[in-house]
């Protein structure tokens, strides 16, 4: 190298050395937003905890996450969260749930599964769903999802393009299953319609930065294994993943094993359905080859804790499903049988439930139950490079967490009050894609009155459906 | 009759029918207090519902339950507690805690029973259990309890006359037992030390009309014989009621086995324990014939759901409980294994916990599970012609529970959202007594920032004492 060139390369070293050691507000470097002055969460590998925290953000990105006093000499916010007295995390992951069923929470609890689906779900779906219904139910889910500190779902069900809409206008990330089906439901009257609809909509979200499209055959039960093929080949077309219920109830592994002789998850292998991204809700009912096979296929799984107790499903062994090296989410199912989008109240129901399953105190950790509400989420729904954890490059979606109630008096682990005594309620700030959704509390995208108010006129026509009379 | 005095007769009876139906402000009966405009959810054995009703007030008992308009058109209130919006209800009965413990909640989870006790609890306790850490939780304990809607509780620690006096100076409505246990603690060297301590708090507390103070010998394991027969004597000499721990563990099954070749509940039978007023709190691991003995006994029980799941001792037979006739309530247990003192966690937990348990989804259905933490805990206290329910000529305990969020959107049945949507961050409003201790949220008998800022600086030395470093 030439003196020139190398004392350039010297002055150049030298300036820049300056320029990324200064603090004076000129010399600091812009983003969009600063959330800082909480205890940091991270939820990375390494379990990084930061005690005074900041995450820096610019565009949809995380660009920077460290101690608040590094971050605020290091970066000049254009926007700021304070989020003092707060935990500051990633956003939960809800990997299963139908969004639209907000609308038939409560509607009818605490009976035997046929006579709940039959008397009230199905007859309230079959006069009910429309594009209103679900656009109307899935805004209050959005508001609920937003309030509550959810930052991305998976969702399975009809008119899946409405859901589509009203998830990006409130600005929240989802992977959207059009749901498919043997018998007539709203929006399709055949299985080929569904298949026919579910395109359409996989080329029409082909291409957007918060929804991913994807195909959601119902179940093994519920559908010929031409069409569950035909799911399959669908959704490789279009390189989307694939949702389907699995092995929820004993009842259902009795039909599959009666017709192929094989169990619910070794069925759909049997038609290639793994072959490619894929997520599987429930699995309560897998033995230790269908999950030593499930973890090979890579096929992510959904573990919802409350509806599986609420409809005395079963327990889903899922200290099992992780020691098969399973990819492991939390998701709350619909609000029908859970009643609420709460992951908070998931999260500890899976610390609780798992504990009492398998009669030991040390099982399922609060960290494990955390993980499996955010990396571990990500990672079922195939995105574990993008959301999940607090970490430079990933997308910002962040949330922030009081913990000064009384609940939450003294605090000796973070880890141990986000599980054990958070609720939704205590989030205050919800960030997704680099953009504010909530605000101390209040919802930004989301005109809360309004979403409330349409929400109740739509029950006032569901109580008509189910029992002949208007609701209050 | 005479025609004058016919005629007197005709007179009174038509000013009286006058002075009842008139409702001019001059002619309304005055009352202290009434709750108007909600949903009363008065819990009675009929399961009454008002749905825009009221709850008058005066002194300290209910003085009538119906429709608001009635009860305006009746009554002049010299306050008034606005709950459109709300659901009025009973306050709830937390049947077995250990309020103090609320200072170590968090320090340590996830561990096996003993890890936890001899490496977290016990050293804690060594170090800290004194007059002050006992007034400092249990003022923390209380404002907690305000906030999320618990009126009456019982409970079992060291130094219960400085947890009485807290909760007297809160306002709660409590059954506070002196614990006495054969091993050196805080407040008694020794068994009988802890049996004329005891003494000493009956006789102090023996006319309270908030505290009914009790007699708590730990458990059938840390206790010989003739000191367990010592505290039942003790009881019965003051007509106190007796709280114990009962089978909690299938450990302390196995000990008592050993060492008397019965049960817990038959071992304490043997020694007459429960010839009196008796509440036993978990009883996870008792069989038929103890089941049938405690009702005819007339024990009250207290179920736990969540520190029986966290801790894993197994999952009481609560429906069989049910089954037997035994009267039975609800409880958090101390904060340490819990790790809140929210009822509607325990309710929701309940209801959950039993349908997975049993796999049927139609047990334990929503009425009942508040059932247990409304009429069912009056009636495990022996209180159940005083609390439990709204009903005129009970004491007025009552608490206002918002019902307007995204997650309990649309509302179909009240029942169904207090006990599968409800948080103790909804209630707005609690009463006890006939005085009211939160009005809108905000809390009246404590001051909340000093609660929260000493129970700060008593963390801080429980940090140091267990892990000998200050938290923050």
């Amino acid at each position: 190298m030439k003196r020139p060139a190398l004392l350039a390369l010297i002055v150049f070293a030298a300036v820049m050395a300056l320029v990324l050691a200064s603090s004076p507000p000129a010399g600091r470097q812009p983003v969009a937003l600063l959330i800082t002055g909480g205890t940091v969460v991270t939820m990375d590998g390494a379990g990084t905890v930061v005690p005074d925290g900041a995450v820096a953000i610019e565009g949809s990105r995380i660009v920077a996450v460290g101690p608040a006093e590094a971050l605020e000499a290091r970066y000049a916010a254009r926007e700021r969260i304070d989020a003092r007295g707060q935990v500051i995390m990633p956003g939960l992951i809800n990997t299963h749930t139908h969004a639209p069923m907000v609308l038939f929470r409560g509607l009818a609890d605490d009976l035997a599964l046929m006579d709940w689906l039959n008397q009230y779900i199905f007859p309230a779906e079959k006069a009910m769903v429309s594009p209103e219904f679900v656009r109307v139910g899935t805004r209050l889910a959005a508001l609920e999802m937003i309030e509550s500190g959810t930052t991305t779902y998976a969702d399975m069900y009809y008119f899946e393009e409405e859901i589509a809409r009203a998830t990006r206008d409130a600005g929240l990330r989802a992977v959207l299953g059009q749901t498919i089906i043997r018998f007539p439901v709203a929006d399709a009257a055949t299985p080929e319609d569904g298949l026919a609809r579910t395109e359409a909509f996989l080329i029409q979200w082909a291409s957007d930065e918060l929804v991913t499209p994807a195909v959601a055959p119902h179940a093994p039960y519920t559908l010929a294994p031409e069409t569950l093929k035909a799911t399959r080949a669908l959704a490789n077309r279009y390189r989307a993943p694939l949702l389907i219920h699995l092995a929820e109830t004993r009842d259902e592994v009795g039909l599959v094993a009666d017709q192929f002789s094989m169990t619910p998850a070794m069925f759909l292998d049997s038609l290639g359905l793994w072959n490619g991204p894929s997520l599987a809700a429930h699995g309560v009912w897998v033995d230790a080859a269908d999950m030593e096979m499930l973890a090979e296929r890579g096929v992510g799984m959904s573990h919802n804790p409350e509806s599986n107790m609420k409809l005395a499903s079963g327990t889903a062994p899922v200290l099992d499903w992780l020691a098969h090296g399973i990819h492991a989410g939390l998701g709350t199912d619909g609000a029908a049988s859970n009643n609420d989008l709460d992951m908070f109240e998931a999260v500890r129901m899976a610390a609780l439930l798992h504990k009492q399953a398998s009669g030991d105190p040390r099982a399922m950790p609060a960290r494990q139950a955390l993980e499996l509400a955010t990396r571990g989420g990500a990672s079922a729904l195939g995105l574990e490079d993008r959301i999940g954890s607090l970490e430079a490059g990933k997308l910002a979606d962040v949330i922030t967490v009081s913990m000064t109630s009384a609940r939450q008096t003294p605090l000796f682990d973070p880890l141990s009050h986000l599980v054990y005594v958070t609720r939704g309620t205590d989030v205050r700030n919800t960030v997704v894609h680099g953009r504010v959704l909530m605000r101390q509390g209040r919802t930004i995208t989301l005109d809360r009155a309004a979403v409330i108010r349409d929400a109740n006129a739509m029950a006032a026509k569901v109580r008509a459906a189910v029992t002949g009379q208007e609701s209050r």
